[in-house]
């Protein structure tokens, strides 16, 4: 425990009723038995039930689920598509207490074996156009005992290498629509995701089913989800949980629509779903919300989207793809952000009414920030010696999380040391600001922050400042040690090859800057380079920048 | 522990984060410091600060609290009017540990001073205008250390007979505005609040941090509450912590109002602050909504209430008045059910959108069932086998409920025994039925529904029916003890001295409930009385009525 927990007098309340998915599958069936769930089948078509059907559906798998010899604790993996069946499993595999493990099917096959050796998954789940990714791995998996594929249709079985094999359907038709879902323990794990990073193994993060829980409240409140909305499940359900929407629709009873197999070439399929079933809610990134965008711009008369509104995560939404789904009937897109270890989301950047009043323009860059911490979690940003950064919106910190849905280590993994405080914060290892209404802005990453004589200049920030130039192609601001002020910026720059000024100086590059920046944050050098490195996912790589010139000042 | 509970693979969340009221606090104090908070003085003038303010008095009172030498676990006895300073109290005294204890203002004196003798509670914390009422118990209570006058006027100690007294301002003014307020445990008693019933001294309902925090996320994710809202706080605070709505505020951003003293002869002043700070959410019941609607309908120009609900609680609001308020620019009075020991609320009537399409009346119709459970907790309805009735919106058993916010016992009371299941259900005494959307609707206490033949009769079902009949003042229906068929119903009944037809006969009252009801529910007989005995609070005193007929039928 990170934190000292005061005793008070005991209570008469419930408090052994604990927290977990059950009771909002339960409640789902119970208040909202009419409710439909569509999901889309990879030919297109619509599958539809209620919420009725689900709980019988999840009765039928979890009866399955024990008769395979499934044991609370155990863990089971999941590669799949964001279909009904994966609802179902997050109800089932959980309900009985069992773990689901997500198994992200875009991890390097070394890397998913990891995954499910470390879990130590028991059975895994797959659909069956995802079967190849699961057989290239399947020599390498210590654990498992058997492989369940799901499909619309009848299992072929001498089609798929994996054995024993089995099929979703033909285990639920076997068994009866009830089952006593007992009580399980809040704080057991009730699925795990793994954070990828750019260098090491994944690390294990095990949410618990109060975790979800409470991450779901937090959710539905700041963007109040109602019975009166339909939720689309875009972001994928194979990682940090389709950022939990899904139990969204059963807290609330709103309708849910499970989007199947897509990908930013099929994005068009997304945009009829959500007009065919007047969806109002979802979540998604800009990789997939441009395209979308784009489709709609092809169609010759543009839906009406009013009503919708979609939380955008993973990186900053453009200011013009906002404006483009508000010109739509002011479909609204929110800047959210978070993280595997945050549940995920922990900031949304809600327009608040004391802000009503601004220039419309000042509205739009505010949109542009990260947000407000959600109620129940706690967002601290902090200096070099833990201490609040002032609430400003310049002075830069790192943004550090703590809350119900905020992990405290990673599983059996001595990685966990570095990245969180001794009270309990999980270091993000983003660094921002605060602004006087509290709306958090990330302005770097803590390795990529520069520290210069105790200040801090954000990488980024010039970095888009010089990119403005348009004779610059690409940049890259690092600090790099220096004996006198610690560290000290220098820019590398690709100039534009078919630019129109061929005599681009340091002078050139550094004037634009000034006005924008204090003197002690510009940059000491520029340096001219054909080319920056990149990692395998085409980020700069500022590492090895930073390696290279590691003696430039010294 | 009332039932097993089964454990998972650990997780890595941070489940020892613990819900309570300061993390709420700082939420509101940190994302919407800016948001005000407006209390109206007893001379009518109101006081207006921010959620900033709020936290910085929260700080100097939590700070004074530990001065006086309050420790965790104390209790803290607080009678007073829905004032910032309550609000304040809510925050400051759970938020070092220690428990509010809610004195109504309403007990006689001899519960009063057995509430105070029985939670041990250590100060009392009174507005100025109530110190009569402690002044009137104070040489009885054997564990108080002091008293607190809470005033807006310099206190005057002359004219207050407490030993030793302090001021609630002065103590507070001599405090920093800083407070490094610790990590409760979440099942730590947050507030007590004792129930009283007709018979035998109130039981102790000891609220948990995490109960009130699970409450309050269920009203507000069934409410839709946000920082749009303004919610006035006109439930008293000093029971059932006013319905827990004051936390809602903190929770979402919403600004929040709070009427000071009232009374149903000045509800004319609730109506005036709810136009002038434009409410849009609250509860009451209906002995305050009606005196409301009254002063409206004097009222020469009418106000716009367009955007307010309200949620309305402690008896059946009548057709008419849920009605008048909907003329008003469709103000929703919504039904809303619950009880002490549930926190308090637990069924709300939110129209679902699938009964959208139903003709208005039956819309009507429907508002008047208690609702639908809130997601987090459980309701059942059992026949007396303890099995679930159908969801046939007829057949009637004993509701039970079970949750976060429901409680498990009473406090050091040895009654807890018999109003609890062994899986943990509270038996509400209520007899209810519930219809295929999942609505309730209470329809008798269980000790006044009639059993027959394994059956069971709605006393108020048939009382209704036979008021219905214009020569009938009264009617009292009660089940007595029969050889054959365990009990029988016997109407009592009171004919209108003023009635038309002077030769009203047995007959001529069950003739008029022939086709409303099965023949076996029929009363056996009907007596005509000149009067029906009453409780001291004016509800008809069925018991008596069953002893002094207990051998009718034998």
């Amino acid at each position: 425990m990170a934190y000292t927990i005061i005793d008070g007098c005991p209570s008469t309340s419930g408090d052994d009723f604990q927290l977990n998915t059950t009771t909002l599958l339960k409640h789902a069936a119970r208040v909202y038995p009419e409710v439909e769930v569509v999901s889309r089948r990879s030919d297109g078509t619509l599958f539809r039930y209620n919420y009725k059907g689900v709980h019988e559906r999840c009765q039928q798998m979890a009866n399955a689920l024990v008769r395979l010899g499934v044991k609370p604790g155990d863990r089971i993996g999941v590669m799949g598509w964001n279909t009904h069946r994966y609802f179902e499993l997050y109800f089932a595999i959980s309900g009985i207490g069992a773990a689901v493990l997500q198994m992200n099917l875009r991890l390097p096959p070394h890397d998913l074996s990891y995954v499910v050796n470390h879990s130590e998954a028991k059975f895994i789940f797959v659909d069956e156009s995802l079967v190849p990714l699961v057989e290239a791995v399947a020599g390498d998996l210590k654990t498992v005992e058997g492989f369940v594929v799901m499909t619309d249709e009848k299992l072929d079985e001498n089609r798929v290498q994996l054995r024993p094999v089995m099929s979703y359907e033909t285990l639920m038709a076997a068994e009866e629509p009830v089952f006593d879902w007992p009580m399980i323990n809040e704080r057991s794990t009730y699925s795990a995701s793994y954070s990828s990073g750019t260098t090491g193994k994944p690390k294990g993060v095990y949410y618990s089913h109060r975790c979800i829980y409470l991450h779901t409240t937090a959710v539905v409140i700041d963007q109040r989800v109602c019975h009166n909305d339909v939720i689309i499940q875009i972001v994928p359900m194979f990682h940090c949980q389709g950022w939990g929407l899904w139990l969204c629709g059963p807290m609330t009873g709103a309708k849910m629509v499970f989007p199947g197999p897509y990908s930013v070439d099929t994005a068009g399929a997304l945009v009829d779903l959500i007009v065919s079933e007047k969806v109002t809610f979802g979540g998604g990134s800009p990789a997939i919300f441009m395209p979308m965008l784009e489709y709609i711009r092809t169609l010759p008369e543009k839906p009406d989207l009013s009503g919708l509104r979609m939380v955008s995560g993973a990186s900053e939404p453009p200011l013009s793809m906002m404006q483009g789904y508000w010109d739509l009937g002011h479909a609204q897109i929110v800047h959210g952000y978070g993280a595997t270890e945050t549940t995920p989301i922990i900031l949304i950047n809600t327009p608040k009414p004391a802000i009503d009043h601004w220039p419309q323009e000042d509205k739009w860059n505010n949109q542009r920030k990260q947000g407000l911490p959600l109620p129940g979690s706690e967002c601290k940003i902090v200096d070099a010696e833990g201490h609040a950064v002032p609430s400003d919106g310049e002075t830069m910190g790192e943004i550090l999380f703590r809350g119900p849905w905020v992990t405290r280590e990673y599983y059996d993994d001595p990685r966990t040391i570095d990245c969180f405080t001794e009270d309990g914060f999980w270091k993000s290892g983003d660094v921002g600001t605060v602004d006087a209404h509290g709306y958090v802005k990330v302005t770097d990453r803590i390795k990529d922050v520069i520290k210069s004589g105790g200040e801090w200049i954000s990488s980024i920030d010039l970095e888009n400042a010089i990119m403005g130039n348009e004779n610059v192609l690409e940049a890259c601001v690092v600090g790099l040690s220096h004996p006198k002020w610690d560290e000290r910026p220098v820019a590398f720059v690709v100039l534009n090859p078919y630019r129109a000024d061929k005599s681009v100086t340091k002078e050139d590059i550094l004037k634009r800057l000034e006005g924008r920046f204090a003197k002690w944050q510009l940059p000491d050098e520029v340096i001219f380079v054909d080319e920056l490195p990149k990692t395998s996912v085409g980020k700069l790589d500022k590492k090895v920048l930073r390696a290279e010139n590691e003696h430039f000042f010294r």
